[in-house]
């Protein structure tokens, strides 16, 4: 590993301390090095505070003068709800900027590394640009599709079970496991969930973290809900966050939607198909449009299926209990290819243990055919 | 690790050797040990060949006097197939004996050890003791039961679909997975299947590996098949090995079993349900009978779902492909407990990476409630 790698390794460190808080933005972090000493760091904390390199800039201080700043994604030159970070690392007199990888962001890309050339600054793209891209893997699929980035989670028995005929999923996995799924939640600006789950589970949908308080920031809760069945008591609809309702009708009779409103939530009406349902594509449109950058799907076999069937989930994070069910509720349903080779491959799989339990995670790979 | 542990581990090592060889035999491993060097060492390779002890006693030759032997079950204090190995160490005039494990064997457990000791040698028993009946797991279990070890064969995808709704199971895993599984039949001395795998899939059930002769030893093939639906012109009747059918009536229209017979077949009727399907206790308890100490199954969801019911199941090997297929059947039917708490659990469990796909084993637990 070069010094240069050396240095954007830490950089991406710093953006990663970001995880989980600022979306729609990526995470970005920044480090200043003068005569071979780190002088300034800094990283992008939340929307509308101030981006990694005015962090990192402030901490440096006069030292940044002649200076290489290495930062994790190319420095913006527009102005946003913060000035351009461009025009700072100009001013501040900074010699060199290595950057790991372009914004994608039309207001920015490329524009940022120009204005820099163009003030007689070193420019260097492309160190660990895989890397950097991967860390906000959900801000750049947003930039290029205007969809969320789908993670579908799921937790399963061995024998592919997520829950007894009856319906009972409590509970699949072990403590621990459930935790962990606690801090994936906090990974997202959004969870989703079917109004099957809803009304089955009836899930709160909310980070619980030992430690973390009870009023800290919640994800947007979302409940795919063709013709309107949610239950104002349901527990999606107490307690702190939002949440937003997909519906296909305006209304259903006894004015549910008016009871769902009182009870706080927003709901959405998007095209539906034939059968009344709604298509989740034009759902995963509208809530790229509201920048939301990343969705967590906990959603129960009908939804799993139709993402699957569209080719909607992005990556997959699946628990899977060491334990034999003997029959019961499948995972994902109603996408039924004939073929075994018309199965999705996942790609980049990573398995880990967590307390008795198998988190296996993947990409749905984009083409067609498996190996 | 002490001396005398290191030592026994290598004397397990060498039983390992004569893994899927020596049925219904144990494997076994001695080494002779003189002035800390060892000067023998043998493995019991083929029921009716020489134990492991007299290999060893053959290789030190006079170095036996005086010596110390590790060996990882107790020598045999009976005349079987061969002399018993306690006077061929009596008559080389060892010193000591390590003893790993007893002998479950109602023919030798403690007569062994009882035998030296009376020749004056000294016996020291239980160094790596549960090494030693791991090693053995299904020997004990044959010999405690009457019935073989039961090992349950499953391949799926993530989404736990082991073939579509059409019955497509080509391929769920990798090639890397399924020479595995050759690999696994080595193992065991029998394969069995039910017969809607036979009439689905028409799977060989022969042990096929890259420079294994085709003539070599193959593990005995059973087919639960209660009403005699199996095809006389189907694989598991073709090439090499014997067929076994389990069943619970003598024939069908159409003379199908003297056809079977024909084939080669061997047809044995066992007790049924009041439904007419053979009961899975009872066939183990006949294959236990006939010296098959263990069974690998590679049945589908209906002998699977019995086999857990009925708590049949020792060992999962579950191959899970990281693949996702959306629908399809499923690797177990017909357990379908009401609460996710009576899931089977699994112990000892431990995870792999064969080529794409994971092998994750584990065992049965025997207790009947979980975390």
């Amino acid at each position: 590993m070069s010094e240069a790698e050396r240095l954007m390794q830490i950089a991406l460190r710093l953006a990663e301390l970001g995880r989980g808080q600022t979306s729609p933005n990526p995470m970005v972090g920044a480090v200043i090095v003068q005569h071979g000493e780190i002088v300034g760091q800094g990283a992008h904390l939340k929307a509308g505070g101030p981006h990694a390199e005015v962090h990192a800039l402030r901490m440096a201080g006069d030292r940044a003068k002649g200076a290489t700043v290495y930062v994790t994604l190319e420095p913006c030159a527009h102005v946003g709800r913060t000035p351009p970070c461009a025009d700072a690392l100009i001013e501040a007199g900074v010699a060199e900027v290595v950057v790991a990888c372009t914004d994608p962001n039309p207001e920015v890309s490329g524009a940022g590394i120009r204005r820099l050339q163009q003030a007689g600054i070193r420019v260097t793209v492309g160190v660990l640009e895989k890397q950097a891209q991967a860390l906000n893997e959900a801000y750049f699929h947003w930039r290029a599709t205007g969809r969320p980035f789908v993670v579908w989670k799921c937790a399963a028995t061995l024998d592919g079970y997520i829950a007894t005929h009856q319906g009972d999923s409590r509970y699949v996995t072990s403590p621990e496991a459930r935790q962990s799924v606690h801090q994936l939640r906090q990974e997202h600006p959004a969870i989703a969930v079917g109004v099957g789950t809803l009304l089955a589970d009836n899930p709160q949908l909310t980070i619980r973290l030992q430690g973390r308080p009870l009023n800290a920031w919640q994800p947007l809760r979302v409940v795919f809900d063709s013709n309107l069945r949610s239950r104002p008591d349901a527990e999606v609809f107490q307690g702190p966050g939002k949440t937003l309702i997909y519906t296909s009708v305006s209304d259903v009779k006894g004015g549910r939607a008016a009871q769902l409103q009182a009870r706080g939530a927003e709901i959405q009406v998007v095209e539906a198909d034939l059968h009344g349902r709604v298509l989740l594509p034009a759902a995963l449109n509208d809530l790229g449009q509201r920048g939301l950058t990343s969705v967590l799907v906990e959603a129960g076999p009908t939804v799993a299926g139709a993402l699957l069937r569209d080719r909607l989930v992005d990556k997959v994070v699946y628990y899977i209990a060491p334990k034999l069910l003997g029959g019961g509720m499948t995972a994902v349903q109603g996408r039924d290819p004939e073929r075994m080779s018309e199965a999705l491959r996942l790609t980049r799989v990573s398995v880990s243990q967590i307390g008795p339990d198998l988190r296996v995670e993947g990409y749905v790979s984009k083409l067609d055919t498996q190996h």
